[in-house]
């Protein structure tokens, strides 16, 4: 194999660079190196190449974004954990430190040790290559294509979204808004067995999507009264869950509204404000949970198994495919929402 | 309307007689007066009509059976939560007490001042007319037809099953009988996620009909090693819940040796023996819980829910029609399993 | 007995008179006649005598006030739960209509037909007898005093918040604010094993019996940086469970802070605002989540059961005792916190 | 520091000897050594040394047993996660794999790839020096002793026992069997909330220590009808928890007898048969659980927090204490249960 790879480099705003990079090595703790075969764009990628920072994280050397990924294995060290080369992957993205209080309960997703996928200064996988642990990857069924590996990753969230509200069956719930995480979480609450999914947005495509991967109710945010049909709907109790995936301040209020005395809210999107108003007496006179989200823990063999079973559709969010070279325009297509697009995926 | 009704009355084993009863008048508690449309046969019907008893309750004194009923209010006396005359409702068969620990609690099923349709000494639905309080019945939608809400019944079982045994997405499970409970129970760990379903049981109809219903695997009890097929299938793991739906000893031992480490057994059937032998160590050593089940809890309106959502098909299950004038025979027709009857519906 | 008796009726804010009113008489629902010898003085009595409403929850016509109670049984009708006459009992003070979907599933604190004591337009306990439902009335120890009798209903509202957040053995705390509930919920918190309880306040004597009530740390939050001392103390961890017991927007949004990756914030005070500022950032990125609260549910056994075994202390909370005929004047003596009062009880 | 230490090594048999062995090297994996000052003698080192064999583990070359063990840190090697020579700490004696679905879940006690302290072929305490992972490792805090330390492991049994059994306030339980396990188990029955504790053993010394660590209620199985006794304590409802502390079948079906309807029974000791008849019918019809224990996860941590927090009496199991030339002789003493032992700790 030669020394170098072709990878998205991100070297500050708007200045993302196809270019020549080392190849990663396997090493004691990567001990796997795959060949990266389809990686979707994500809103925080994005969010880096506009911004140059999520929050705290800021981009202070050049690093390859992408951590939406699944590939083939080339090449495994150590134990490996029963890989192969030759064996289809889905790459979950953040490998943790297995030895503090976080780990060793199982919230490992709370782990200050993290190491994240394509998350400065920890280089991504729009590239060619990257090498990651072995107990981070996750075989494909033979049924499942790379492009449904790279979708996991919002699967996952979906998934956790769903295990963390408790969704159970006969749930009705509710999800504000229908881009890709909000189509994987209602997706997800389906799968755990509610029969009423109310789906809002503002864009007209994108219900139509929702109401074909389950969605009982549609409600066009820019016209309905979103809370007013959501009471109407449910005789005046309210939703056991409702999602709040808009990344919207006034879709999370109307989220606190909307759920049933002793219901959920749980959060999937970013919110951009920091401390935004919010009704606290829906909180504590109703007994409504507010559950916030960070990333996901076991989800990924769930995820997968989902997706082989046909519960779980996530090929009709894939609605664009790109090559490696493309990436840095790709940031810009996907930041203007360019062609009704919801996931657009590399395939490097 | 006329002072009496038909009803089929179990006077003794082996003598059940269809006769003119007196027609029952609502009362404070029992507010609703339904005309029964279906009613289902279910293997404690049988067993009181072969044995005259079913553990320490024993048949008295004539008793009416019949508790899978669903039918039209005809008159509500009293506030009737909502319900009015026309009104299609399935009949939750139990009616507690709502005033001990266990009703306050939420596991009124355990309420020991429990009113149970059609368990002697109280007369039950294979009659024309019952009385029923009102927050007991719960609405058909406009999909769903009298047989299906005479089997939500079975349903509720099932889905108390997968709950206790918290099922939820990617689980893998095995269920051992595919008789009602079987399939019920089957379709409700699907309908919480599950994306493996072993099913194993000795009738190949039963075991065609269970993988027309959903299961991914389906086992010959009579042909194959059940336990060796489920660690391969598993590779070597376990299942995450082992359902005893057949009330057989040797499948609940079964049972407690393919759980996971961790996992759970959930019995669901009745074995026979009362003090049966039981592999200990597997509970122990590998944190098996194996946990019962009597009856459900707030579990009608979501097992309602599932049937119109198209999550769960019980009309499938129903295999045979009656009128009420054959209920007596019906016993032994269901007792003997007769032209491969899953589920007889007796419509008076 | 006489036909009337002595209460202390509010009539408008700032109006409340002890005068004659009729002795109330047993019904079917209502099926105990309780001699009142205890009731305590909660802030929501005051709350009515000073702005004449709650929320949505006006005065609108004249009410006795009162609902934390406990007294000796004078008559009981119907079956009433095997009580009797003599018995001394605690008052639940929120009975339900044990039919709907929150009674029915535990969650009866939920239900939207509660009778509460002493809340407009329902007579509450500031009076010499109240009727009552048996199941609603809970006997106490022979070693229980009526005055621990009344203070079961604020311990109940800090255990239902320990239950609510989940605490286990060796869990670390915070309790904001040292009231009568900030001193229940400490100790319901070390009851269910919590060993490290933060307590803050601004008012030193209530530190000073929060300290011997259990608290292993005590912070003044006029003086301290509470924040900064909680997460020193934890080594920067953060706490387990924060529990925000000063009905203080302030106080909700550090103990948003504090809580530790995970963790749990639970609401138990009222702030006055109704759509604060939250850090939400804390919420999503650290996954804690935000509890609400109201009233409680099956938590007078357990309470009984906590003070009975000497686990909690409530005594050394009354601080002073009246008569009924003081009650107006108590009303503003508790209003003004005069004499360091934490909890006045009256005894009619 | 000298090549060789002093180990008690178990050859075969009533054949262990205390001799010269190579001192342990700090590695990569376990990368801390302890100089060893206090290791309980545990039922599991005495059947070992009677039976040469627990279940299919066997002793197949000379091996040093001892695994409740705590000590002084001597040497650290890579990070240690914040440990310093010198630092008290007690054990926690197995270490897992961290990558296996049982470890990323937080159930890494039912990971297959565990090394067990003192448990065949892997070396124990009974021996100067141990070398073992940091993260495994759990500091002592100024106030707790070295066999305080010893005691974390038995404690960390009993507290899994009561976080499996989901005790909490107010809960009544009973616990079978007051040896060095039922002891623990009972008083980590009380720190998670439990008021009422019901403790049965045949003997008399043992009952009263019960009492001493906060048992309620004292029975003597030699004397007293237990079933009954309990039944009648709780006014025919039962316990909600029992626990399995004595190893033996007739505690375990009395245990199954005596939960209430919707209770629990934690199996906590090890019955010597391996496939018992069971009382089925208690756990069908009435929905008692039966759950299995093995080990412990996350209990290290929390269990020196309640010993440190004076919640739980350590101190008063420790009986006896010898020193490591001793060891051969002890294991007969604890097996004939001499002068009353409840806890013998080697000294090394």
């Amino acid at each position: 194999m030669a020394d170098t790879m072709k990878a998205a480099v991100l070297h500050g705003i708007h200045d993302m660079r196809v270019e020549d990079v080392a190849l990663p090595q396997p090493s004691a703790e990567r001990d796997v190196l795959v060949r990266v075969h389809s990686v979707g764009v994500c809103g925080s990628d994005v969010h880096f190449f506009e911004r140059g920072r999520i929050g705290n994280t800021k981009l202070e050397q050049p690093t390859v974004m992408g951590h939406e990924a699944a590939g083939e294995v080339v090449e495994v060290t150590g134990e490996a954990c029963g890989l192969r080369a030759g064996d289809r992957v889905a790459i979950e993205p953040g490998y943790t430190c297995r030895r503090c209080e976080a780990c060793r309960s199982g919230s490992y997703n709370l782990c200050r040790e993290v190491i994240f996928l394509g998350t400065p200064p920890v280089d991504g996988a729009f590239s060619e290559y990257v090498t990651w642990p072995a107990d981070f990857l996750f075989k494909l069924p033979d049924s499942g294509s790379y492009d449904e590996g790279a979708m996991i990753e919002p699967l996952a969230v979906g998934l956790w979204a769903a295990w963390r509200a408790t969704v159970r069956s006969g749930d009705q719930v509710a999800v504000f808004g229908a881009g890709p995480i909000g189509l994987t979480t209602l997706q997800a609450a389906i799968a755990e067995g509610a029969t009423r999914v109310i789906v809002s947005d503002t864009v007209p495509q994108r219900l139509e999507l929702a109401g074909k991967l389950g969605a009982t109710d549609l409600l066009n945010a820019a016209e309905d009264d979103v809370e007013q049909a959501i009471r109407e709907m449910t005789g005046g109790r309210g939703v056991d869950v409702a999602f709040e995936c808009a990344g919207a301040v006034p879709a999370l209020q109307s989220a606190l509204r909307v759920a049933r005395n002793g219901g959920r809210v749980q959060i999937v999107g970013m919110p951009g404000e920091r401390s935004p108003q919010l009704p606290l007496y829906e909180i504590i006179s109703r007994e409504v949970d507010l559950r916030g989200l960070f990333r996901y823990a076991n989800c990924y063999g769930p995820a997968i198994s989902l997706v082989e079973a046909g519960r779980v559709d996530v090929r009709s969010l894939v609605t664009h495919h790109f090559d490696l070279s493309d990436t840095p325009e790709v940031m810009t297509f996907v930041h203007e929402r360019r062609d009704g697009v919801i996931k657009a995926i590399i395939n490097p």
